[in-house]
């Protein structure tokens, strides 16, 4: 056969830009696709079945990465599969690069078996769209990794035949020279030119001046900012060291107006916490900026904002003036109220969470935290992560890829890489483990409370007649056969006393615990626990 | 709490029109859509966890009543998950009816959780998009009902407080007036006005007319023209009754010229065989009629349309006057061939699909068919399936619900309801057996070769060095682990010996039936069968 046109061209091409890690999924259509990227010889190619779990597996890898991973899969449905991902991606602005075999033209709408309208498959949750026969495709890489990062989709319509002769080798490409181009551009884009003079005229003038940090990836930028007496916080998921348990501290509504800043700024993306939201909404700042690159739209979730600066944190904390502050009303200690209630332990979520939290921290390792109730647990826990770097799909938080995003970035991490996760988010991504690239060092924590338990602790939720069948889905899985199947070991604990961490973690090989505990048991102590912060 | 305005209205005119299923997934945003469906008392309301299999669950029900299904669900990325079902549903022509619960428009693009663009959220596969606020959503069941048939989507923002008083009560409804107008508009709609004096007169003047039958529900329309010696020829799917084993037929190319037809007459939807239209695409008819009430665009799978006919098949067949025809080119005997190959008995998936549609046949049942292998695999066997209804996910042919869709359907009859399944399409679609409704008379028969097994039918692709790897995605997983999580009984054999359908059948509750073959034995059977009707 003749290879189908162009294609070894776009695989080499996206190589030559420094994308080298595929994530294809079986089909017929997308063959030459596959046989593209796995016979050029500088991509890492993965193969997986289910595409929902290859979509967040993929950008699990590109999280840890922070190149472009490619999505490959055949046409039909296949694609509207990888479309939970490819969302989170896009509001979490991860560069994703999604390949989708199509049917030549002239079939769509032909009753054409796995032919559905793959033009714009993603709609508003693609970068940019390019249609392989007539568009550039060759800046798919530059697109996806420009602020803000982000997926994009290139639709590659393929006429039969799609298998090669046997014997056809693929020449692998050496040249390098694209390669470095793109980190520079990608550095480049970052370092806008933002006029500061007006910036620390504000920043001199004003005396009460709070930082915010949503999601953001491991740094310890902010750090500086603490020896100058501006208050940082932050919640587990920004990976900033705050040290100041805002949630727990905002839950007191009478001690709001003490901490009303003059002045606002905001770096990351969002934030878990609600009351961090209500608190500013409620206690406007005169000013509220944005730092980002090139956010999309203007995000204002906190309802004051009055600047976007364009440009990376790094840039506006080394361009800005900052003067002493010592503004410490943020700094109420409400360790010793922690300590007190943390000290007698019993069997519930919120002082598992604690000591695993704590147990963690001593391990090389990093954490992935599932949507809806693990990622809240580990905003409210005295111990933290600090040396530990926090991932959660909060671009969209949905709970439809938590485990595969975990087992994707366990790929290019030798530290243990570990997933919290309820039993829901498990149950439903339980396909994350139904693959062959469960590394050593993947370590899963399922919080089995029976169900969905974030509803329990919803006031009004809490009460309805429906919340056992319709709000809570009360299943009786366990994850013990899921681990049986996947070879994965498997431990599990009812009490204090079957809690091995140390055994669970120094495992030979993949492992996952499970830890039972009682949902209405576990409600009652969180609402016990939350009412020590509220007067 | 003042209940969200409007949606007690929303839900009690969807059920006045006659809808009365919901399948809701669990969330927060959507509890007031859940409160008002349940406790509305008119509807019977599912709650499925992962959206995915919820969506083909409810596929799965609508496919049995003929009416509008409503799936459920929070805002985010769950809506995606939906997506796959929304597809299928449009191109098997399906009615659906979505509610996506959504955030006030006010928090779009602010870095809410669970915030994306709901808008539209299935492009061109949705029929309609109504938005809860600004259109009227009472005319979504009529939408999703007229011809085609097909999914539509009502977005719902949604403020908090989501939860109603203690003790809030919802009035029952007791009017059903707009329920008959519903069927009786359903009725009008298929019976437009046809000329048919152009149409008699084609008939009567054309020696050789050939009918084929795409997808079609159960019917014994077609039985009549066998009488005047026309040629009706349907796979499985079609459900039609034809005793032409067309596929084998066609392997013999040599024979296609005395098969051409000068006028092609089609019912029915798509074609799963390849045969047939490579046959008509190449030996193209004079005239070519595609009858169906209003065909999305103008499809022509077959290359040689000349007419659309826009009324239902009855309508149709019962308009014309049809003639003695007695063209017998197609009715070549090929049973012997079969029979002799069926003597011989080995255990390899022809003949085991021999053996268990023959068994099948016995039984008061109906079956789903999964894509990609079975599908295929039933059109080969002697035994035919007359009495046994067929159902397969044809719309795009996808690999992602099949399971989940027999197990919708199963709650809608008393039959056994029996799922065909290769082992990658069941781990695919697993968590369709995780959820309450698994009912005592679903049986579910994986065909286990241990991965992929229809790429090492494909020439070309069977000697892929990446077959193994990257197509036949060959994969360790039995379906028992799976079963036992259910609590669904579980067979399996290995060999004849082992298969004891009776048992399996007869099984008090819901069971699961593996059968675990040899990929490469199953291909090279096969090929041997093939080889029979090539010249």
């Amino acid at each position: 056969m003749a290879f189908p046109k162009g294609i070894i061209e776009l695989v080499d091409s996206l190589y030559q830009q420094g994308v080298n890690e595929a994530v294809i999924c079986p089909g017929s259509r997308n063959a030459p696709l596959m046989i593209a990227l796995t016979r050029h010889g500088g991509f890492k190619c993965y193969s997986i079945a289910d595409e929902r779990s290859a979509g967040f597996f993929g950008l699990g890898i590109a999280l840890k990465t922070g190149r472009p991973v490619i999505l490959c899969c055949t046409s039909g449905s296949a694609g509207l599969n990888f479309a939970p991902a490819v969302v989170e991606a896009f509001f979490q602005e991860v560069p994703l690069i999604v390949l989708t075999a199509d049917r030549p033209k002239e079939w769509i709408g032909q009753w054409d078996g796995q032919t559905i309208y793959q033009e714009n498959l993603f709609g508003k949750h693609a970068k940019a769209f390019y249609d392989f026969e007539t568009d550039d495709c060759t800046q798919a890489p530059l697109t996806a990794l420009a602020e803000p990062k982000g997926p994009v989709q290139i639709n590659v319509p393929i006429s039969e035949p799609f298998y090669p002769e046997p014997g056809f080798v693929l020449e692998k490409s050496e040249t390098f020279s694209l390669r470095q181009n793109l980190t520079k551009n990608k550095e480049q884009s970052t370092k806008n030119k933002v006029d500061f003079a007006y910036f620390n005229q504000e920043i001199a003038s004003a005396q009460k001046i709070l930082v915010t940090v949503g999601q953001m990836e491991d740094n310890s930028i902010f750090e500086s900012l603490k020896a100058y007496g501006i208050p940082v916080i932050g919640d587990a998921t920004s990976n900033c060291g705050s040290m100041i348990a805002h949630d727990l501290l905002l839950a007191d509504e009478s001690i709001w107006p003490s901490l009303q800043p003059e002045l606002h700024i905001h770096f990351g993306k969002s934030f878990v916490s609600k009351r961090i939201k209500q608190f500013l909404r409620s206690h406007k700042p005169k000013q509220s900026w944005l730092i980002h690159p090139n956010p999309i739209g203007r995000p204002d979730p906190f309802l004051c904002l009055s600047h976007v600066v364009n440009t990376s944190a790094e840039n506006f904390l080394a361009g800005v003036n900052w003067t002493k502050k010592n503004w410490t009303a943020w700094n109420i200690a409400i360790q010793e109220k922690q300590s007190a209630f943390f000290a007698e332990k019993n069997w519930t979520e919120i002082h598992i969470y604690q000591a695993i939290t704590e147990a963690i921290e001593k391990q090389e390792a990093e954490v992935h935290v599932a949507n809806s109730l693990a990622v809240r647990y580990i905003n409210w826990t005295l111990a933290k992560f600090n040396k530990t770097e926090v991932f959660s799909n909060r671009g969209t938080s949905g709970i439809d890829g938590c485990l595969s995003t975990a087992v994707g970035a366990a790929q290019k991490t030798d530290k243990l890489c570990i997933s919290l996760i309820g039993d829901v988010a498990f149950q439903y991504d339980r396909n994350a483990l139904w693959n062959k690239y469960i590394p050593d060092n993947l370590r899963i924590i399922v919080f089995n409370n029976g169900g969905g338990g974030i509803f329990r602790n919803l006031e009004g939720a809490k009460d309805l007649p429906e919340l056992d069948e319709f709000m809570e889905t009360q299943q009786g899985f366990t994850a013990e056969n899921t681990a049986k199947d996947a070879h994965i070991s498997y431990f599990s604990a009812k009490n204090e006393k079957e809690l091995d961490l140390n055994a669970f973690f120094n495992n030979k090989g993949p492992a996952l615990l499970e830890i039972h505990t009682n949902s209405i048991e576990n409600a009652a102590e969180l609402k016990k626990y939350m009412a020590l912060f509220k007067a």
